[in-house]
């Protein structure tokens, strides 16, 4: 029924086709009509519904073309490997196989739908087909365990230079992870990490971008929180040119790292945040911590100055 | 076979029978006596061999009694469940399964034997049937990923503690988590962690104690390296009373550590340790370190004083 749906809005391209005309020509309700039309959103089109003139189709789904991809990526290690899934639970998960199995460093787990994305503390994570990037990089760095906080800034550093640089949108971290436009998420980040005393053996950052939603892709109140870089910029993006410039920002930043250590990352991370020098509220584990966040410390953790003149220093918390 | 040989022996209790007098009895040669008696000994069965003489049966394999283990043992969280188990690969591998569907802290895994032990940096750990303590106990602290550190140097002091409360022998800790007897190793402890971000998910305590083994269950030139409780007593020990005194003295230690943080840890560790003040080799990921070990830091970090004066943190390392 969704392909009858389609071939019928690509019979007449442009036109607005309304739900009873739907239902009349193929013989379903305009209950059925709406329900496809939601499906075939999911997979990637896109429609504009105008009451009382009804559908019309304005998008059809992106897809990798992973031969472009891989032949314009100018990197020695990230990305040269790419596992390319049409839909995936989660990237995350996929990702913590390969690596158990002894995938190399730099190996990318890439999907075109999440069906069960993941962000931080079990929260679930809107991945709907050909609209976003969502991903998982395999690292195994040479840093021992208690170092992994500062993996987590220098991904944030990485994405949120490459956005920039593919177009000047406002885009900045907020500490630890997220990376938000004025005000509004626009992409989450999840390190996983597999260790054995102090060795790391594995880490996984999974990295979701919401790309090319539409407002109308965004169910409920998910607008007055999130947003994404069509929405922001009005036009489309393009997914793979967003992964080849991460994956370049990301291998130049990470070698810098172990070569140079934390502190030229630390100072990308300062120039790029929005969480330094304003107040805060903080739950962490032990209770909460309310301040002014200061800067960030040599092994990556936030120093929050409370209203005692204490410091404390932040290693967790939701902000 | 095995057990007309263990018949034969037990219808002559105390006495040593030749090699010769066994091939003939059952008819095999005497390559296959050696054969079957070997096997009878990773079964956990001992037998003394004394040129000219023979082969004595000097024991039978010890079995844990998993009511008796559980009605002794007086802790709230630690070992409440205990998943026992006749054979495993490792214990460490099992306990991830439950740990990753939710098992709850405390929960312990053990094993009378171990096919396929695990140590640091992927070596294997000879576990042969009912001589040792081979057991994983599943922990979810509410610590961020940084401290796991000092975890293991909580599990080394409890282990510690507990060996020497059941028989004063000269027990102490080698930076970070072996513990040797008289410079032999008697136990080693690998702590395997998973985490999100900052978050720890669950770190699994994998500890194997050479417990009742004898000089003729190591091979080769392990005696050299390695010995074990019996070994050292002279007598057999109850491997139930030692994992309950261990159990104890870890949840007792645990409890404190959540409330007063790593210092008093610290300090009973510096207290059992021989790593300190003495002149040390370190191989690390970024080269060797040589100097004198001063002393651990409050991340448990082990600083080390190198001959030009200079203090470095090790965070890991093979000494």
């Amino acid at each position: 029924m969704d392909r009858q749906i389609l071939a019928y809005f690509e019979l007449h391209p442009n036109e607005y086709i309304s739900g009873e005309q739907l239902s009349e020509k193929l013989g379903c309700s305009r209950t059925a009509v709406w329900k496809h039309i939601s499906a075939l959103r999911d997979q990637g089109y896109s429609f504009e519904a105008v009451p009382r003139r009804g559908y019309r189709l304005t998008g059809v789904p992106d897809r990798y073309d992973l031969a472009e991809l891989l032949s314009k990526l100018h990197t020695t290690t990230m990305g040269r490997t790419i596992k390319l899934f049409d839909s995936v639970e989660s990237t995350q998960t996929v990702a913590h196989k390969f690596a158990s199995q002894g995938a190399a460093e730099g190996t990318l787990v890439l999907a075109e739908q999440q069906t069960a994305g993941r962000g931080r503390m079990g929260r679930s994570w809107h991945s709907p087909k050909g609209k976003g990037v969502w991903m998982s990089l395999i690292l195994r760095p040479l840093v021992p365990l208690q170092f992994t906080p500062q993996l987590t800034l220098l991904v944030a550093v990485a994405l949120c230079r490459a956005i920039r640089q593919i177009e000047q949108v406002p885009v900045a971290i907020k500490w630890p992870n997220d990376l938000l436009i004025e005000g509004k998420k626009v992409s989450g980040i999840l390190l996983e990490s597999s260790a054995e005393d102090e060795r790391l053996k594995y880490v996984i950052a999974g990295i979701g971008i919401s790309v090319n939603l539409r407002a109308e892709d965004y169910t409920g109140e998910l607008l007055e929180k999130a947003t994404s870089l069509r929405i922001t910029s009005g036009a489309e993006w393009n997914r793979s040119e967003l992964i080849r410039t991460f994956l370049e920002q990301f291998e130049q930043l990470y070698t810098l790292y172990h070569e140079e250590g934390f502190e030229p990352i630390r100072v990308a991370w300062e120039a790029l945040t929005i969480s330094l020098g304003r107040p805060l509220l903080a739950r962490t584990t032990k209770g909460n911590v309310e301040g002014v966040a200061e800067s960030i410390d040599e092994m990556g953790a936030l120093l929050v100055r409370q209203s005692d003149g204490t410091l404390t220093k932040l290693y967790s918390a939701e902000i």
